[in-house]
């Protein structure tokens, strides 16, 4: 059994097992090219089914209404829910619900929590987290525009926001803006605040069309327009000027999320790729997988998707023994090394199907299109080893930033 | 000026260039994410354009009321062509068109040339080309189940097809079918038949979905039903069992017209990286192409995109002064050397345009989605690959397929 | 503290890594580009050290008198003994003395442990292992043409082999050879038998010229006439027949030393990477490390070595949970998983030095040359990857050698 | 025919693949090893025949004694010389005897080319060029501590310089030292000033030892100290503070000839490759050949020596039609494109002989180890690529120097 089994977990992922292939893999080939909103009904049965098995909000604490799972535990979890994009939604952990219950859990106020979280974790609401704007680097996250101004009990928020995931549909997001623009520090200038989205002045202008597909709800990606957005100094997220802070904090165990989902991914494509090998002839009596190109791949993604979910694991173990700050480092590594196996396997597993491989009659052409977003969100390649050979390097003495 | 260049060509190419900038790419931004229906009547007032201006049918000869180009010089008009998703239809020389064209004008009849041929020169009607079967790997092309059996004056064909691109909206198809099944050599079993698209069992089942996108007319990929269609023995392309050699004779000139249009792509998107990494801000004076990673992506992108045209020029220029057969080692190199050159450049673009790059506000994520296609038809690499190596090592004394 | 500490092997590394810094590295200048035999001297001094301090032997069971380590642990010290191309020879673990010893303690009479091993283990004596022979693929091992035909109570042995590790100097050598060519299987042929080199018709042709370098002792790999060599029977190793399944036991341990060695090799190569990152100046404020090229390099080498101990590591944990041969998958994925690894970190950090890089000023050029082979010997790449897809598709049902 | 052929070329080029095959190659088993002073009077006989056979200095013109051939030209007798590593040495156009050659022919006086260049010309002396310093970045050629001051009608020359190649054995040097320290441009401070080596003050360190190998004589690099070095006045090339438009000069052909010779051993190796895979066996009918990783390489390599070859051709020939500084963005290109081609060639041709690949029974081991250096010397990739992208995005309105 391996190094990173416990007991607690060995019993829950035969149930989450069991559900996926009875219930959820089933509904991805009539489904996966249908808007959200046309499958939302669907799926909310199967949500249902997991509160009934006990199988939900698996990522919180027993205190709230979790298992308690640590992370390298619930990486685990994750990487099983990874191999369906349905996964996570229907155990209610999936970005930027998850990342967003995390955030408020550890800073928000107990009115917040009651008024926005409370719900949130009863699958009774949906959140969105509203960051990146498309005048601005998102490599550097100090350059922002928008701007939260205090004026009495409220604040009045403009800004222009996109790739606000799963905007459409959600009931509240949470808005990085600038409230201290005088702070001495560039980090120390925003602030993250709740905005219900029934808020006037908030405008969702659209959802963007992504590799040739707008969708909407949990499947969307929502440019937005704040515009003098009033809400209640209250719906202030921590303090004035943690903005960085706490997005730092959302991050950490958001990229494991990222990284053992795309390790599922990996799974499920490499399994597709093996069964293509083994079943689709050549010629008499010759298989694809008789031919070594294919074996190489088949080789190369197995040494590779183990070597990620090794790095993965063992980073999560640090995560919860000396916190997300003392693993930067690995952190960086994953994110940026995981991604790339992700491309690496989903493109050879892609091309083991011939034509098949690209038409929706199988899951990987979604996911070509849909996760080559990884190697950019939550940090593209190039930032995440800059980071990480700095701070190697300020080891050797060197700043790289002077 | 290139060793390449003629005056004809440099004639003709600033025309098309002009077209291309005034009036076809403007188009882009809001038709790619239309289906190509409610785009056609706009093409076809750039069409009628065309023809107003005499660039119509540019890669036919002189007496077929082309201007006469050779493989080379055609070559780097399909380059141009290619840098948009609709240039070569707006100049009648789209795929499968084209190399319908090329095959009717070298081995057809009088009768179909009149009935067939000549109706699509003159652009009033659209062809499809019937080959691929979804229970056969495509690499193996003997492999086929699709009959042609004759009765009386008819060939009554069954048959199961897909990937039979621009069927939906084509008049006719030319469909491989086995009429000499019991022929000594798999290869000559199969022969060339046109089948009007409004002949009775000739069900088009499906545009099949390919990355999230049924779409239809010129940028669809159908799945055919052929069921007792019947069609009068004249309707066969040159003789009964030379499919394949016919087949092989369309390929030649038809990977130069894919690798050229490939790299009319690279080009582009070369062109949207430069303009992106010489203008988008990181921070105070800093440009995202001041990043080292950005400049290597640029100059490796440079170096692999003039290799191919090389390599792909040299080729054509083989093909008119021997003919296809002779330069087939030379076809098979460039087949998958630009394809996966494609790959590389279209995903260093996308990666340079962060978030930007996997929307639809720019056109790489067209590309990225529809042009994986390039590494599987006509041939995988892995196939074109083999045969290359086979025939080096033929000279070496080593016949691989024993 | 990693998962894979323990307090036994925590109290060991320092002084491993004391002896390194304080006399083992500082030999390398000097030595490196001598032949073996005039660095054995200096080199025996050391052994004299390790003994006296009691860390000679450690990969040696307790009642060997080593101290127990289990494969995890010692592979621990086997990375860091690889950070010197001296370090293993010093402690007495070197290859293929180390093979041999585990070899011979788990499967050779009393009689041979008493005249053969037990001064082995002293470092009293040299061995080497003979089984590659020059006309026929490493990659097929039943193909062998030597043979020991019984005589008396004597063996008689014929045969041609090379790249027989240190054959130069050694003791005596262990020879597969065929005794059963008439076995129903090719695996079943073969027996490994123990010739002292100064055995008559033991001849060292010569010590093969490799990457420019002949050298001698633990530094050479020879080529060698097995001329009527007359050995007693009792110098079977095991039983006749069993030459492969002792030859797949050595090697699974023997794959765990390789890849943590060269991890070994990875740190020193990485580390000197970033120390001349940090220092090199390329202008007026500019270091070589400001350049994000170097930085790419760093961070993949990070990802890639991090990778590599953690499949290391595991993969030798299973070993000593559940043997080698249950880990045999595990042992291909590292195998040529590691070996590429080191060929890039190397690779990157002789780029890094420039024309330094080059040069036998520093030890990078050493190991470019001397570590090529870890791609070849032991099994290359592709026969390790094609053994480790074919057990991943006898799981789907493909028998890849049908 | 190839569009680079001319007909004198093909006179030449089987009269020089006679001497290679019937003299040159079969030296290089027995020689390669040996340092090349004792390799120098064998090849002093071939030199002989060269000239008897009127094929002494093809890469001058006709007013010099060559055959006048443009730079197209003799880069493909380049590529053939470069089959061997004896080959440009043997026809006396070798680096850097043909760099100086160029060098002198274009800007030296009358003195100079009489006293320094002629007896060159006619293989009477060597010369060597001393350049790059250890303590400064190769690739900063600004940065540079050796000076010349003028002291009556002489210069008094102090520098410490390396990877003078040939330097053991040259005449003179030509050594490149800041005259006039006080110019405005970092690129007027230098001048190129003859020494020769029997002059007081020259004082030649080592030749270096690269990749575990010192040698000497034209197959060195040497360390080397000027001390006082007293030259007179007129062994001043061109004018104070053109070193470096001159290097430049020298550089633009010098790197055709470099990448020719690259791409001459590229189809040694491939040749070496293609052979090992027709004949060596795996088992009963299989050869080496018949696996398709091996197929792989063969066809991979065969596209990028093509493209390496069309690359550099069509830039010799913007060279001879508008001049090597028109032609810097090609001449950058191809260097770093061919020298990793070189790599991987060499790479998969040593991997397909197994053990044997990495011994000196074969030559691909040799140029594996003294071929590292091309992705280094003239210009590591990471400079060729910057300057390249540099360029290109000038044209973008981006200027990556500030």
């Amino acid at each position: 059994m391996s190094i990173f089994s416990t007991e607690k977990l060995e019993q829950v992922l035969p149930k989450i097992k069991v559900l996926l292939e009875e219930r959820i893999y089933p509904l991805e080939k009539n489904y996966l090219n249908l808007p959200f909103n046309e499958v939302a009904d669907e799926l909310g049965k199967i949500r249902e089914i997991v509160k009934e098995k006990g199988l939900w909000n698996l990522h919180l604490s027993e205190s709230h209404g979790g298992l308690g799972f640590s992370l390298v535990e619930f990486g685990q979890i994750s990487e099983l829910l990874g191999t369906s994009p349905y996964g996570h939604y229907c155990f209610n952990c999936n970005a930027p619900d998850i990342g967003n219950q995390e955030l408020l859990l550890g800073n928000a106020s107990d009115y917040i929590k009651q008024t926005f979280l409370e719900p949130l974790i009863q699958g009774k609401t949906h959140s969105c987290f509203s960051m990146t704007e498309p005048e601005f680097a998102g490599s550097n996250p100090v350059m922002m525009a928008t701007t939260a101004v205090k004026e009495g009990d409220n604040y009045i928020i403009n800004g222009h926001k996109w790739f606000t995931t799963a905007a459409d549909g959600a009931d509240f997001a949470i808005v990085m803006a600038n409230t201290n623009p005088e702070a001495e520090s560039p980090y120390q200038k925003a602030s993250m605040i709740i905005v219900p989205t029934n808020t006037e002045g908030f405008h969702l202008t659209r959802n963007i069309s992504i590799m040739g597909e707008e969708n909407n709800g949990y499947f969307s990606h929502a440019e937005i327009e704040y515009k003098d957005c009033k809400v209640p100094i209250k719906n202030l997220i921590g303090n004035e000027g943690e903005g960085f802070k706490l997005a730092q904090q959302r991050l950490g165990p958001g990229r494991i999320h990222h990284c053992m989902r795309w390790i599922g991914i990996c799974e499920r494509a490499f399994d597709l790729m093996c069964k293509r090998a083994a079943t689709r002839q050549l010629s008499e009596g010759v298989k694809l997988g008789h031919k070594q190109t294919i074996q190489n791949w088949i080789a190369e993604s197995r040494a590779e998707i183990n070597a990620s979910r090794y790095m993965v694991l063992h980073t999560a173990q640090k995560i919860d023994e000396v916190g997300a700050k003392e693993a930067r480092m690995e952190i960086s590594t994953i994110k940026f090394y995981v991604a790339n196996v992700l491309m690496n396997v989903l493109d050879r597993a892609i091309q083991v199907h011939g034509a098949l491989g690209i038409t929706d009659d199988i899951i990987l052409s979604f996911w070509y299109r849909h996760e080559r977003g990884a190697r950019i969100y939550d940090g593209p390649d190039e930032v995440h080893k800059t980071a990480l050979a700095g701070k190697i390097l300020k080891n050797y003495g060197l700043d790289i930033k002077k």
